[in-house]
């Protein structure tokens, strides 16, 4: 079953070197959810061939530009496209009346629902639950309200050794039975379940954190998670203007992802200020060698 | 003297084939002036190297997204630039209430005067001027309210001819009075202003109609123009569908060239529909020969 991100845009706020501003896409089971929407998502979407169409849940972290400019033009493409699913917003408050003034100033009508789910948890909080995933949001620390997000596969139901069913002549609520890990108890015989079963794999996870200073280790939740998204604005000396700015060094972002125990680190949000990014790899990998620099245009598996 | 326009973007609505919503930066004798501002503006100001530190004036056509979209993106990035310099801004009402609204979500506070003219003149009405040239707004008739802009250089005083200031003992009085036109009448000569000056360089103009139907034949002020950019969402077979959506065809916008008496017609503004765009210039060209489309990237001279 697919799970991957791939990297729309991973600058900072000045897009810059032909780096765009923030905005990724996980696919879980083909199922798209775009994560923050800088400007000009769209047509990285376009360029990196992912059809908009399949977006039906977007998460943003917060509402300085950099992360949002670039959704008043995907809602309004949805618009010319005439859609007609539900399009969900998770974000902090007022990002709706921003898109209400928008949509007033041009006349649009709306031909499909937009929900808006503004995000005021303290705690992390499951804000999207399906079948296979759930996606908890929680409170990073940056200039305005910000928020994190943690997608992690559900637990899944044990599976079923299928050419056990015919053997043993199982009933639809035995089989319900075995998939939640009980044993079958007939009047002449018991069937232990790890005869007929096998170990469901190993649900898997993703964490977003830009933009923030590095304070994802107090949330226990991301312990062990198979991939990190963190943000690193500057390297390592710029551990003053990261703290004024409210954002995290490459030490900083290495160091919780040593502390979360985490499986990789993926960085980005970087500065303006840098042209070439090969001295993040280096300074992250001082302290977890599991570090790597996302690249515009990259999917990375999780 | 430079007089140049360059395509930022020239696509309708959804951005497509690469091409990119509505944007292009005039260059009058080297002062850059914004016309309109399409999502990734400020990327594509990058991508052709033009500094977007140049700009002290924006001119857009209407509220709809595909000519707002990139605007707070750029101011945004002034802010982040420390600008300080002001920034006037002509459009319809009620962009200020975007921008204010968006300012406020993300806490953010100008570093630099953004000043916002708001257009509601029902004729041609001169909205900027400097030394050298002036700037008119005109009605458009879109579905919502829409400018066009003419941006015509000034008549220019007569140049005098250097070598004969010295030979004469011209003063300043007489040199001021040459320029306007005048022959200097002195106690035992006249001397005939043709002796001594010779014609400015002819003033040129330039006429950018975008989102419209073709109606601007009823402004006079636009007649004999150099360069006109006039949107061609359709092709001629379209002609009811331009109708209906308030857009313009081929065969309306070069028929509409031809009355004018223009020198060249440059087509913009494609349906995304359109991926090949030759049948642009053939269609037009029946009509009118000067036609040209528009393309991303390159710049016209004036």
């Amino acid at each position: 079953m697919t799970f991957s991100v791939t990297i729309l845009g991973n600058n900072a706020a000045l897009p810059a070197h032909g780096r765009h501003p923030t905005a990724q896409i996980l696919n879980h089971n083909e199922k798209l959810f775009l994560i923050d929407c800088g400007e000009g998502t769209q047509m990285q979407l376009d360029r990196y061939f992912i059809k908009r169409s399949k977006i039906e849940h977007i998460f943003i972290s917060h509402l300085h530009g950099d992360h949002i400019f670039g959704l008043m033009g995907l809602i309004t493409s949805y618009l010319l496209l005439g859609r007609k699913k539900a399009l969900h917003i998770y974000s902090p408050p007022s990002l709706k009346q921003i898109v209400e003034i928008h949509n007033q100033s041009s006349e649009s009508e709306m031909s499909f629902p937009l929900v808006f789910h503004e995000l005021t948890a303290a705690e992390p909080t499951i804000i999207f639950e399906s079948n296979l995933l759930e996606v908890y949001c929680f409170p990073l620390e940056h200039r305005i309200t910000c928020y994190g997000y943690f997608f992690q596969e559900k637990v899944k139901d044990r599976k079923i050794d299928k050419s056990k069913i015919k053997k043993h002549q199982l009933t639809i609520n035995e089989i319900l039975k075995l998939k939640a890990g009980e044993d079958i108890v007939r009047e002449a015989e018991i069937i232990k379940n790890k005869d007929l079963t096998i170990s469901p794999t190993k649900k898997r996870s993703y964490t977003y954190c830009t933009d923030t200073i590095a304070i994802a280790t107090k949330y226990s939740i991301l312990a062990n998670c198979d991939l990190l998204y963190h943000e690193t604005t500057f390297t390592k000396e710029e551990i003053e203007r990261a703290k004024l700015t409210f954002h995290t060094t490459t030490h900083q972002a290495a160091t919780l992802a040593k502390l979360l125990n985490v499986k990789k680190l993926l960085m980005g949000h970087y500065s303006a200020k840098y042209r070439s990014l090969d001295i993040f790899e280096e300074e992250a990998r001082e302290i977890f060698e599991e570090s790597y620099c996302s690249v515009e245009g990259e999917t990375y598996s999780i």
